[in-house]
């Protein structure tokens, strides 16, 4: 067994006849849960995935496993060897062996694609970038605010998706939001004189740093206790209000600094607390919602096909998308 | 002149002849602006007004308290004596004579209550309970953090409304709502019993503190700069977390504190941070709800008069309100 | 047979070899139809279900209990023997005998409690704190109105849903509901002595009366004919105006306690006929709004495991709700 | 000055310098009110009109007519004589005499019409129409019904505005739309066969018949107590269901009688108790759109002149009309 | 095989074991995709299906209709052999052959019917009557208009459907919805003299023709290319543009016409360009209202059975629709 | 009276007691209408205004430029000699002298100014920066489109407001606002390759080009019969795809560029045709939004004083903005 090719779960669902056929997979462990079954025996409840589906199934209690696959957080990933079975209709393997996999085999190139939807550009050079915006940012204290927030939170914020769902949702997609929500700034700032660039670059760079603590997951994200109750929007203006008091950043300028934050979701139906009331915040919101909705335009024509001319319906624009090169 | 009655704004604008007759009035100094005259000398341009109505008026660079009065903050109680005067066709009087009033005078019985509306019950006994009922919060750091909150702000909050316009709008409206609201709570206690008492009453004393901050001018109020920057909910939650976090209040309690507070305002659109995601803060918003619209009930049925059937339409109820009572 | 321990909905589906074993349930008939097979044969098409699930199965033309299931109404409770079967991969088991439950069966403990929901108070004791607190209306005739209506409705009013989706929509439901809003009046009603008790209570416990009307099926609740057309603001309006024209009822207290039930639920786009303007009716259809809210809180607790943190997301609250106890 | 031509409102404002000018005119008395002049005297505040426009003055406790002016009603029609005069810029003419108008005089040919709107065709020819339509209904005892309304309140309803604004807005607005609706159904019916003849004529008939109770003032159009706090859709449910009671009127046409008066206003929001659920309720819906609307079209065009090309903005189109003629 | 009958999609789909049981089948070929299959091989991907249902199956690379399936345009009709089978429980069958419709067999009576709906009325006698309706316009350039674009469109809009979903969604559905739109406004027009004949039948027989190129596939509807990119307002338009153009319609008239096809869907969320401003424009749309609600009301009275007493909830009138007959 | 200084209408306002005092103004005949006295004789009502207010007065029929006066179009620039006067409490001079003011006095430096609002950037030198854009799009019939376009409604464009309220509401807003576009395009393009540049330029320069023919009016703007009737986004789509069949641009490219003509809007209840389905037209509609917000936040700042701190509050943003410096 140890010589199968890694399946992933589109390929184990387009098995057409697979009954007792060997496979294996890596795979994120979404869900474990312990049940009883109505002959009085525990078995794990599993829900095991990848980027190309879902499927559950279970692990009974004399499995040689059971025990360390319940010790396992959600979100683990973990190499699943087994055979394809089927109930009521759906696939639902017998599982073999399931091997949690080591920090350096997620490091391995390829392992974390696998799992789940990666930005496309390469995560490292975008921290470069990044971390060289920061830099040149001119405004002394605003620089070192900024520098100070990701110095606590750099680690989570490179990984973060932009979103659960909607634009930018997936691993690194925070990082490349904000990077092109950054140079996209760098490139108007000349146009338009009236705003700040020291103010718009750091409120740019910050705005969605709430997103760290909102989100919770490396692998398979979802909202936090610390989201649901206090949602990114304030939880990001705590962390810059933390590092401007601590960067001594002057009052007039801390206090624009966090409107952009508490106000760059543009309506407060879509979780603003206050509108934007200063030249900077209303830049720094529409230059968050143009590269919102082309992020979503990016996303689409990446997956759609050679021979697709219309994407399927997408929520964020509210239409289908016409992914057909000019003059094919 | 000085034996003149005290004229309202009211009684001011239905003399029907009265061009040149003395008056005298306590008036609130609610904007003052200078301007020039097209024949090039300085004036100034005042707004006067007191509960009953406002008027403007000029005062010339000649005038012998033209320098006092331009130096005066908006917002000052002022006693104005002069004559009556019209310009195109609405009240204009000559001001002879403005004289700031002390703080003393502002004291005195029916000074401030010529001025703005008061809340109906008595101020000193509505504090008095306010500060019994933060007393009798059970839990040790909660009421700790709430007695801290009140240190901090205690003077504004006694005075501040609850509302520019809709509920309870006037001098003393916001300690009134919020001990109402604090008797609601404890009424309903006893029948909500998965509801913990102190978070409820430390969460409804504090849930519009932040107003405190929203609104400026003791006498003239109006939303600050902070108030448009933040909002009271981000401000109130600022001001819970900075005593929570004195009084050691553990990370739970503290979390759903704060919670409380982003999400009293019920929907998003209505300013608040987040939906009430626990227990207390739904029980604290339909309460706050509850009391919203009975103030609202309350002030019309005060403001009624013998003959009225039915109030003018209520924006806060979409409807007018029979003012009538029963069987008459 | 007879010796099977009664399974579940829940249970039959958990079980997963199960094609061929026997089972035993107590089970609703929530729907029947007759449908042709291609071989031209008539067949029941079958639903059945309780509290924790549902299935659809068929019975044919020569099964024994063909005729006696086919004249059973909708809504039915039936014991159910059979072997455990699946078609196309859903389990839709073999029926080997339908038995339908007697009046006296269904009245022994626990019974109904499988097939349903039900309040978690006592209906019992519920229902005679309903009565006294009818008794206690102090105004003679307001107190003779709901009595009045009671005499005619109260035995669907004891066992009706307050709703089919959303707040107390469960078996005593509407008592438990109304009860519980009498409750909170009682406690507000010193806090707030511009409405008038007598009209107040009244008013809570007749306000949702017309949903006796609206919905039918003592087990298996859904929109009469009278609910579509109607409307239960309506129905409960027309059901109080006979019932205060026979008591003798004033006219203006009849007109205040209509406009009860017309406006209490908020909003015309909530169903409303009018928006409140009576301070009995802005405070009704305030405690109506709480105690819901509450109701849906409460009613999430108690579903609540040790282990969850949150809820899924209620639609009536826009959000997850904490379910984690403070402090664990 | 008996000899004065009449002046209508308009006329009296045009007037440039009238200080002092004679003038007579046919007005309506909107609104008397008593007040207190800072002298102490008491005055009565009256608010005069007519079609063409409004103004304030007062009348002193010395005037002759003091006590019988303010006895008069509001909406009492009067002639009046006095000198034009201003107060604060504003038109404020002294009164030397106010004479109430008798029925007779009313009744002559142009009184009215001068006070209010009236609807362009002849109220007498309409009502001869409209009682001519009930007797047409081809089913019984919904013609008892339709009939036993009118009798009820035929003289109301033969002069009642069909709205206080919006379409048909004007003295007989309401018959004309009603007749209106019944003419358009009546050319329709041969095309929808799927909807009842008799069900239909009466529901329009009767559809908007609780306008009679919810507007009050035969020449000042208000809402009235019943209307604020019951609303017309329930009036005229109330008033169908006593006499389709009262005509023995079969229970299901009786239920689906009382659904098109239920459900005419389309929306929840716009004032339906439920959506139309029955095919005759949805047809009549949708003709009191089509005629609605037509209306106000109609009444545009009547009061456009040569000159305009389009009107002001109509709210209740949302737009301008074009009131210029094809090829002109 | 050949003497196998026809059945429909819910003939195969309710029968219980089928496992091999030859069938024959008349149906749509609604997708067709290819696919590669873990072993290497492609094969195709099929959706098919008929007015009665659909399911999914796959054809295999070495079948010997391969080529031919893979190359049949999506929308084909074809008679289909084969054997029933299941694939993960649902409904997948062995396909032995398939022959694509030739035109003269989709024209036999009855083929159409079973894989599409159809409108009720006989679309010859329709299109006879539509054509009628054309020549019977008395404003001959107006006619001739008219005329010219059903010159250029008529085969594509005698079976088009009025929409996807909603309301006459079927065959034929958008002649028979315009058809009844002129008759309705032939009714009508005597009772609003102020809109003139000619630009309302006109502009009802033109309002909606954009939607022969919004939508695409004479059997299987779904929006075009050009549909997404302009929608059919702006496609109607243009067509109404030309062919105005071409027959020399008067700027005045043209412009109106343009302005009714611009209008007729109400408001611009529901897709109107501009809110209706001239008489005509509000009198065509509020006929198109009128019919397109008739419309879904006919359909469910169409498809409900004599045991129905409600319809489902129908989207398009907010409501269950009563379908059973007065009286029974 | 010719030495006279030229006064605006604020100076006119503002001088205190003005009656008879001699005045000279350029002002905008705003409209003019003639009316009859009560006397029988006709007279001229007249408003005139510049930047800074607006006021009323009427010319006799006995004026010597009575006949001249009335013969003017309604927004020509006059030059006005008076005396100052009041009417009812408003100012209404006495106008003794009218002047229509020449092409060539229009167009000395100032004139126009203090008439309207201008853009702040020099028209000619944005008008020659606009060609050079034009000239720069690379793909040929793109460019001949857009030129063609230009050449036949250049001179209406060079000095149409962007709209008539809201963002860029001035004289050579339009060119200002699309200049601004495609600046910011140019600066963004080399961040989203995947828009293709010469539709994205195309498509900004043309995309509000339809408000040249919906707004009328040199100086005083307002919706033309066919900005009513149409609305600016379906005339410019009319325009480009006139000129892009001129300039035999394919078939794929035009619909694309009508396409963001279309959408440009966004939504359609603020005017999109369709919702944005491209990726140049979610591009474009995005920094229309982007500077049409921006081009509100300059123009406030504009407006504001040294002492301000924030704005009035602005419907485009929901909000006032803080127009106060940084560290100010």
């Amino acid at each position: 067994m140890p010589d199968l090719p890694l399946a992933t779960v589109r390929d184990l669902k387009a098995v057409e006849i697979g009954t007792g056929r060997p496979f294996a997979s890596i795979l994120l462990l979404r869900k474990v849960g312990t049940k009883t079954a109505s002959n009085g025996n525990a078995f794990l409840s599993l829900e095991l995935g990848d980027r190309t589906g879902t499927f559950n199934t279970n692990l009974f209690g004399d499995h040689p496993q059971f025990e360390a696959t319940k010790a396992l957080p959600e979100g683990s990933a973990v190499r699943v060897e087994g055979k394809l079975d089927y109930f009521n209709g759906r696939l639902s393997p017998k599982l073999a062996k399931l091997t949690p996999l080591t920090e350096a085999e997620l490091a391995l190139p390829g392992a974390v694609e696998n799992l789940v939807e990666l930005a496309p550009e390469n995560a490292e050079s975008m921290w470069t970038e990044f971390n060289a915006t920061i830099d040149a940012i001119p405004h002394d204290e605003l620089r070192m605010t900024t520098r100070g927030v990701f110095e606590e939170i750099g680690e989570t914020f490179r990984v973060c998706p932009a979103a659960i769902a909607m634009h930018h949702a997936y691993r690194h997609g925070l990082l490349e939001h904000t990077l092109r929500m950054a140079r996209a700034a760098k490139a108007l700032l000349p146009l338009y004189p009236e705003v700040d660039p020291s103010l718009v670059l750091a409120g740019i760079l910050l705005h969605d740093t709430g997103k760290t603590i909102e989100y919770e997951g490396a692998l398979a994200t979802r909202r936090s206790r610390k989201g649901i109750l206090q949602g990114h929007v304030v939880l990001g203006y705590q962390l810059v209000r933390k590092h401007g008091l601590k960067a001594r950043l002057d009052a007039d300028r801390l206090e624009r600094l966090e409107h952009i934050v508490l106000s760059h979701q543009g309506e407060p139906e879509w979780g603003a607390a206050v509108y934007a009331a200063t030249p900077e915040a209303v830049f720094v919101s529409m230059v968050d919602n143009l590269d919102a909705k082309m992020g979503m335009v990016q996303r689409t024509l990446r997956q759609a096909t050679d021979t697709d001319e219309f994407s399927e319906r997408l929520p964020g624009l509210s239409s289908q998308l016409l992914v057909r090169k000019i003059g094919e």
